[in-house]
């Protein structure tokens, strides 16, 4: 239908949003359910499903009409609000990136990925990549052209990294994983040359019912409101949220890993604070979503590890610890449970991996993906690699597939170019915290008292709340300046050489 | 698009149904969510979403295409399978009575069911059945129109109540409740002069825990794969069922009564068997459903009474009743517990009722809810008729509205004449137990033994497997001859006569 004037285009506009947000808010309470409470037999009906659903959506956003909205708002521009302009520009991308697309390619795809979901359980648990290279190396051609496709002005491999974080590409990251290394590889170094950190008491035995306790209580600590944020349990912890008044996070309880499920509640909890901040004047449009996988990352692992391994905190909540489990923790008092929780070593599982050597990890996948996409590494030649990788980055070696490159669900589920997300997220804190403390001098009291106000309010007025209406290093910049990668590896030279006592 | 050969047609058909499987399988899933997992605040979005999604669903539903479909299948009838006829036939029925709703009407409807909700939660809880009574009279009025539009061959009530049992109606209705009312309510008032059974054990106090384990320990004794059915607690316990490996059962755990759980884990149980059980070739299909809400509330009803209040089911269980609750059942023998499960007497709320007077609750609805249809009696007098046909009925007063017409979510929900198949689901069972009998003559030798697998046989050959294929009384009949009201009255009355040796 042809639009005569802005107001009627607007309201065209909103009616698509909210087509569109209904669907994936099934989809999503779908998925929400069949992780933490369907059936395990019930798959089939449900893949049935979600597959009829998505293809409509798929109608939906890629319908001629939608092209003829967006054409007839981009030429009334000047007439647009400046988040209204942005909408537009969120939406432009995404319709043109997802038309681009053949359909016949898309519908493949999706199948494709469907059975290498399986495939992919299968060989991690049987510890065969065999099985699963040809299924990789698909995949890795589907992102190939898929970003070809959706921005035949970038290579490919920025491409894919511009799905996850608007405005990244390889120039940056190269510059930022090397200077990463250059000062994490020699702090590992110095703290494997030092004396060990005993956290054997994190592995006694925690009851579940006790565990779900301390969930509780640190969900009560952050101020999350339970009306509008559930806690379910899954197999692998996450967040999603269907609006501000809706988020759901999980946890995994293991019955001798008391740090596991605590941080994982954490984590998440930091994930759900975003959500559920980001301003309601944007619900419901384009813009009302969180910006970026990085910036995402970032607001979860600052509450984990900036936060919730600092010693303040764990002053804090030890009491409670105790409380909870007072023979678990008999004789431990709350500094050792501090280096406990913050013990670094060169491990082989990167969702397991310390906040020091993490980014080690996401760097061989960085290295890998650019290869494979680049076409100088074969999807069989990946386990090598990794090997090699993880020798030289970390130092250890690989035993197997299974705890090598098959840990992974990213690649098996189609997304190349997220990983690096996980090591931008991680940087960005640090400077964040930086600027926190200069504009709350009284940050840290209030931290050591439970008290995580202030922190929430300059997370909530300088990144939650404007959704997606910044690019993400955009956003980053307007909040704490340039990003500079030298504040994060400040932060941890200065966080492990107080715990070592390097 | 006009058919040329019934094979595309057939195909169309398909696809229609596929669609409106995934629409309604999505809701269903928002739905359960909402009951059991989604936090109390979440209600908002969920309810945009939900309207949305029907709307489309609505606009799919009555899209003249479907007519022309249906048309072009009706007239090469000869040429369907059976099954396929029948199939023609409900989505006919659908269609009509969809498409004939004027569609302003419709949408007006949801949004006073939607405040209708909300009104009497609150009236319910504040014993205010003022502030519901126009909500009330609205909904009648809708569903009087509605009923006109739907089948105007029909007197209004009729083509209510076969919204819910397709060919039941008042004649049917009038003459089945007096048989009952003749029987029950003199043995009602003999069991009232005898001495009355000591339940208080039931009322001690049964942690969730255990009443958790029971819950599991039931399901494994009626043999329901949780592969295929999930258990989750919720408010009101219900069964719900995408497909027949994706169905869900809930229940409430009462600390202070150990048998809500218990049978609600039977009752729902039941009607999961059903679902479970459907004939697979009709999957995805109209046919492919349960056939209606009085069968349904049969199979439930004959799992929760007939089998699971029996005395040789109860000896069975309870071994592990006594090994879950050894202090709880210290001194209580299986016939004790056999007979506090069975305690009959006349009381207030009709989802706590008791075997034998459960149909008189369901009488006094039924009574009401031609009289407002009819329009001989006005919303707001239902409080007065509604205390003295409990009188009347089941000779108690009600203290309170609370307590009295405003207990159910029935009409608030928009549902009238959903209840007489809960009068009828129970009089289905003992006519099926007896047919049951005559063919497996060890029948309850196998229960005793905690095997239901001849029940479940039976049930599953002569109705679960059927579907939706034969409209209720026809599918009754082929497996138990005509309906015949005296052997529930029969039923009632051996039992009660023998629990308390009247």
């Amino acid at each position: 239908m042809p639009f005569t004037d802005v107001a009627a285009a607007l309201q065209a506009l909103r009616a698509l949003e909210a087509k569109t947000h209904a669907y994936s808010h099934a989809l999503g309470v779908m998925g929400h359910d069949a992780a933490t409470a369907a059936p395990k037999g019930s798959f089939a009906g449900r893949g049935k499903t979600m597959g009829i659903l998505s293809e409509i959506i798929y109608h939906l956003e890629t319908d001629p009409e939608v092209g003829e909205l967006l054409n007839f708002l981009e030429s009334h521009q000047e007439q647009l609000e400046p988040a209204v302009q942005r909408e537009v520009a969120l939406l432009r991308k995404n319709y043109d990136q997802t038309c681009r697309i053949p359909s016949a390619e898309y519908v493949a795809y999706g199948v494709l990925l469907n059975e290498a979901q399986a495939v992919w359980e299968k060989a991690k648990k049987g510890n065969d990549f065999d099985a699963f290279a040809p299924y990789l190396e698909k995949i890795v051609d589907y992102n190939r052209r898929f970003a070809a496709y959706r921005n035949p002005a970038l290579a490919p491999y920025d491409a894919l990294l511009n799905e996850y974080e608007e405005g990244l590409n390889t120039r940056i990251l190269d510059s930022f994983f090397a200077q990463l290394r250059q000062a994490i590889v020699p702090l590992v170094s110095k703290i494997q040359a030092t004396k060990q950190i005993d956290d054997s008491f994190l592995h006694k035995t925690y009851p579940v019912a006790g565990q779900r306790a301390l969930a509780n209580y640190i969900m009560d600590v952050m101020g999350i409101d339970r009306q509008y944020c559930g806690l379910a349990e899954s197999e692998h912890p996450y967040t999603t949220g269907f609006n501000t008044k809706d988020v759901r996070i999980t946890t995994h309880y293991y019955l001798q890993d008391v740090a596991a499920s605590l941080y994982s509640v954490i984590h998440e909890g930091g994930h759900a604070i975003y959500e559920m901040n980001i301003g309601p004047e944007y619900e419901g449009t384009a813009v009302g979503h969180a910006v970026s996988m990085g910036i995402h990352e970032s607001q979860s692992r600052f509450f984990e590890n900036i936060i919730g391994r600092s010693r303040p905190f764990i002053h804090y909540i030890f009491p409670k610890l105790v409380e909870i489990f007072p023979e678990q923790l008999a004789g431990v008092d709350a500094d050792q449970f501090w280096q406990a929780v913050n013990k670094a070593e060169p491990s082989l599982v990167r969702t397991e991996a310390d906040e020091l050597t993490y980014s080690l990890h996401i760097m061989v996948r960085y290295e890998l993906e650019k290869q494979l996409i680049a076409g100088t590494l074969a999807a069989r030649d990946v386990p090598a690699a990794w090997n090699r990788l993880y020798k030289e980055y970390l130092g250890i070696d690989v035993p197997n597939d299974t705890q090598g490159c098959l840990q992974d669900s990213h690649w098996s589920g189609g997304s190349i170019g997220y990983f690096p997300s996980y090591a931008l997220g991680s940087a960005y804190g640090p400077q964040m915290l930086l600027c926190m403390e200069q504009e709350l001098p009284d940050l840290w009291q209030h931290i050591a008292l439970g008290d995580l106000r202030q922190v929430k309010g300059w997370l909530q007025s300088h990144i939650h709340r404007h959704g997606s209406l910044y690019q993400p290093a955009k956003l980053f910049e307007m909040a704490c300046g340039p990003f500079d990668a030298r504040h994060y590896t400040d932060y941890l030279t200065k966080k492990y050489t107080e715990l070592y006592h390097l």
